[in-house]
């Protein structure tokens, strides 16, 4: 699983990835307009105009997205997180803690660390076979 | 900042990593023996014996780590994922969480994907230099 360029909705998506596959991201949605967004759908709450959370997670995958966030980093941290972060830089941010909830959820025990050294395998693996 | 190697102490250390630097993990200690563990002493409560922490987060160093899981995770996820993994794995589990707990902290945007992205930089970028 790569890190996932499927931000995009209400922000228009600022990531900085490198067309690297699949993944997380939410998409966006609710706040105030319509129904809630899909963080305030799976925490059953109202969602307001000012929701963290809406730009970045839509009302039909984004639960699922945030369920996993949820599950692993838990909503609190991740609404302080990126209240911390200046807005034009939130969809990065949400794209990453997607990846990083959906790689732990996968894998208990190294989580996205597996990707971290499988790739660090092919970048000092030797470029010649040994006789 | 690498995936680091440092957890040891009571469990004998179960890393896989390949070697690399530096980064997280605690170190053994607490639990019922001495003064409280890394994690409980954090959060100032009575370290148990079977405190599902103390092996990973000592008495020193393991505060500072714990300090920074319990900021990027929180205690109960954190707690709830190490009951899932069987014994032997956990300090792995601990290992990369730490990872990811300092390299959220130092990046708040991409986390520890943004090794992910440098790495993937490395082994994609052509082996050649163009005319």
């Amino acid at each position: 699983m790569g890190i996932g360029s499927s931000v995009d909705g209400t922000t228009g998506g600022h990531n900085s990835n490198n067309g690297v596959d699949g993944g997380g991201g939410g998409g966006g949605g609710g706040g105030g307009g319509g129904g809630p967004c899909g963080a305030c759908k799976f925490l059953r709450r109202k969602c307001v105009n000012e929701c963290i959370f809406a730009p970045y997670f839509d009302s039909d995958q984004g639960v699922a997205n945030f369920a996993a966030v949820h599950k692993v980093f838990g909503s609190s941290n991740t609404s302080k997180l990126l209240h911390q972060i200046p807005p034009p830089m939130r969809s990065d941010a949400v794209l990453t803690i997607c990846y990083e909830a959906q790689a732990r959820l996968q894998d208990p025990v190294l989580g996205c660390a597996n990707e971290i050294l499988a790739l660090q395998e092919q970048v000092f693996k030797p470029s010649f076979t040994p006789l």
